[in-house]
């Protein structure tokens, strides 16, 4: 059931050109004049206006619209520690989906160290050329100082996509899923399989949305995370649970959710038969998940089954986050992109999966009736309301808590956002479609 | 004589949306499968090949045609240190150049430091994203040492072009001046006004070319730079002379070349008056350069004067040699860019200016009848053919002397580039053109 071969895949990143992303002149560049506006003289007037007041950065260069994808490629998708170089291909992949999805520009930055003071210290740095930054595919636990350390010091959005897209994505899910299962979230017993940046990020989150932390048992390659176990890193012991299990087969029993974020084949259908009565099972090992989906089914007709997979229903995919979080943070030139922004995003996700499916969604998948039910509690992917949903909600709560630094007629916003992504998309499609060769 | 107003020029950088530059997905983004190539799962297979040869990186990415242009904003244009912010206008606008005129990718990189240590230390993290570094407005003395470090450490071409590209443009003019005015190069004698980055390379350059560094007279803005003074850099001592010019109208007297990298109004008609028989004089200060054209030329009606200036003959501008040697550099996938690829790109310049110059060109200009002479030295900065006869020249040099990893039919390369580049131009017309707004 692969979409493609790998031939294809390889073709896709050498045909025309190589790689996935080129750098276009946006203003006109015909003549001597035009140039001389480009570059010197004319550019020195945009210089003296920024020199003047620091502020018309974002007035006269790309910077609002423009995001750092930064990467030392330790932690790229199933792959592993595979290093700046092999990694570039998913940056620039990722400023792809940025762009197609919301319009924001990317550099993708592939950093050739594995010291987290190196990292801070690059970004830091690099920080006047772009309006927020997003941190992927690093590995735990450096991931989660560089972050931290990055938002005490920065004066612009920086967000690791790895932890808070998934933790979003999902949180939306859970919200729909406890409210079909007619579940209590402050009730859920939760059994998590991976203790990486995405499990870590994941079970913060949904305390945040009203689970109990102490509900939560966390599983890693060594097993269960308990206080009995010595040399923990602080971020696997605040999950530490009191109790012991000896298996996470154990632990499986009359638990509410399963949340799978480490490899395949974990999860067996007698440990899925053993959950308690509508069972939540997100399992999001990619490509293939803790266990198949037509397995988990059989194991348990009543499970709200989702996966990272596009092939099946409920996709967990972070593309239903980041690219409207950004949007919205950087329409309101919003100096972090904090917690309240992140459950606006989950919560304005939730609330879309909601409402009626519009045809043109259904026929991408090559589905019919399509509603919110054990089958669809996340938007899909390929939702385009998505869009006008996430980045109005995430704005509304940059500016409600202050982070924001202009002020957006929420209205007007929406309907903007539309209209500007299809004119990119029409912009994109005139320059691809000059290439004159078949792909 | 303005080309714009001040409005105008504010105008371009914020029309449509803030900046000059945006990133385009290049390859089909319309369905899933599409975007399933360009991200999860498809990327994987990219990643792979890279991660097995780290070589793939220039077959599956787009390292090989994309440059970093580095700057920390210490010494831009003529405005000074006016930092990263202030100077990102300048580098985004630099990019706008080496796509227009060479179809190569720029992300700019502002740098938020004035430390060289932590400049050659982020360059050497950014390297896996990049096919080669244009170190820009780094102010001197710092800018001579990052360079020659980063050079040093690096497997990639590091150019910084304030120093290495008026060398280059300057250095054809002079090749040419020389032959025009009759004199020998090893016997001219040099007035340098200023002794920053750009003159102290021009005349390094000019030394290999065949200058006699005893007959370079360089002033600071402390005057003459000679062996009596103290605390010299030791990038301005190499020049230092036995003599001691109490003015620079002194060293004047029968000097055969003034070269001007400072400020205007340093240079008087009687200054020139005193030149030697055909004086050379480069006065390259922008936008008002160290003398008026037209008071040099009333002075000296013999001299071959030259400015930075378009609307006077002679411009010496560095957009007539960083596209071009980049793109011969790129494209044998050179690891440096050495003495012999500059050497061949000012003599390539050099030899194209005694070719019969294209109506379309002259047109652009407003010009009729321009022939090698002493009011054309050096070719117009927007003649196409540069494109032509320098990248294949720099890309021959990197072959000739063993740094080039690739090798390429010559005569194949230069009939391929102009098509290139025409369609390139083709495509960012096509994504400008939807632009709906009036300019």
């Amino acid at each position: 059931m692969a979409l493609f071969t790998k031939e294809e895949a390889l073709r896709y990143h050498s045909v025309w050109r190589t790689g996935k992303i080129e750098t276009v002149p946006i203003k006109p560049c015909r003549n001597q004049k035009d140039l001389s506006l480009a570059y010197s003289p004319g550019v020195a007037q945009a210089c003296l206006e920024i020199a003047a007041d620091p502020e018309n950065v974002w007035k006269y260069t790309n910077r609002g619209n423009l995001v750092a994808v930064v990467s030392n490629g330790t932690a790229v998708l199933g792959l592993g520690n595979i290093g700046p170089k092999a990694g570039k291909p998913v940056m620039e992949g990722k400023g792809v989906l940025f762009k197609i999805f919301a319009d924001i520009d990317v550099y993708d930055i592939n950093l050739d160290t594995t010291d987290p003071e190196k990292i801070i210290e690059t970004v830091k740095l690099l920080a006047p050329t772009f309006g927020a930054i997003n941190l992927e595919d690093i590995r735990a636990p450096e991931c989660f100082e560089i972050e931290q350390r990055l938002i005490e010091i920065m004066d612009i959005p920086v967000f690791h996509d790895d932890q808070h897209g998934t933790a979003i994505i999902s949180g939306a899910g859970i919200l729909n899923a406890v409210e079909i299962a007619g579940k209590k979230i402050e009730d859920l017993k939760i059994v998590v399989s991976g203790a990486g940046a995405a499990a870590i990020a994941c079970s913060k989150f949904y305390v945040t949305l009203g689970v109990d932390p102490a509900n939560i048992s966390m599983f890693d390659s060594k097993g269960h995370i308990n206080t009995g176990r010595t040399g923990l890193h602080p971020t696997k012991a605040q999950f530490a649970q009191k109790k012991a299990y000896a298996s996470m087969a154990e632990a499986f029993q009359g638990a509410d959710v399963f949340l799978g974020l480490s490899t395949k084949g974990l999860v067996s259908k007698d440990m899925v038969k053993s959950m308690g009565k509508n069972p939540i099972i997100f399992a999001m090992a990619n490509p293939d998940p803790e266990i198949p989906y037509n397995d988990a089914k059989e194991a348990r007709p009543d499970a709200i089954m989702g996966t990272g997979r596009s092939d099946f229903p409920n996709q967990i995919n972070n593309v239903s986050g980041f690219p409207f979080i950004f949007r919205g943070a950087l329409d309101v030139g919003s100096k972090k992109i904090n917690e309240a922004m992140k459950m606006a995003a989950a919560k304005s996700l939730a609330a879309l999966a909601h409402e009626p499916v519009p045809t043109e969604v259904m026929d991408m998948y090559g589905e019919k009736d399509v509603t919110f039910g054990i089958d669809y509690v996340i938007p899909k992917a390929l939702d385009f309301r998505m869009l006008e949903w996430e980045a109005p909600a995430v704005a509304k709560a940059a500016m409600d808590t202050g982070v924001a630094t202009r002020t957006l007629d929420l209205e007007q916003y929406k309907k903007d956002l539309r209209a500007r992504i299809d004119a990119s998309h029409k912009r994109i499609e005139a320059y691809v479609g000059t290439y004159n060769y078949d792909f």
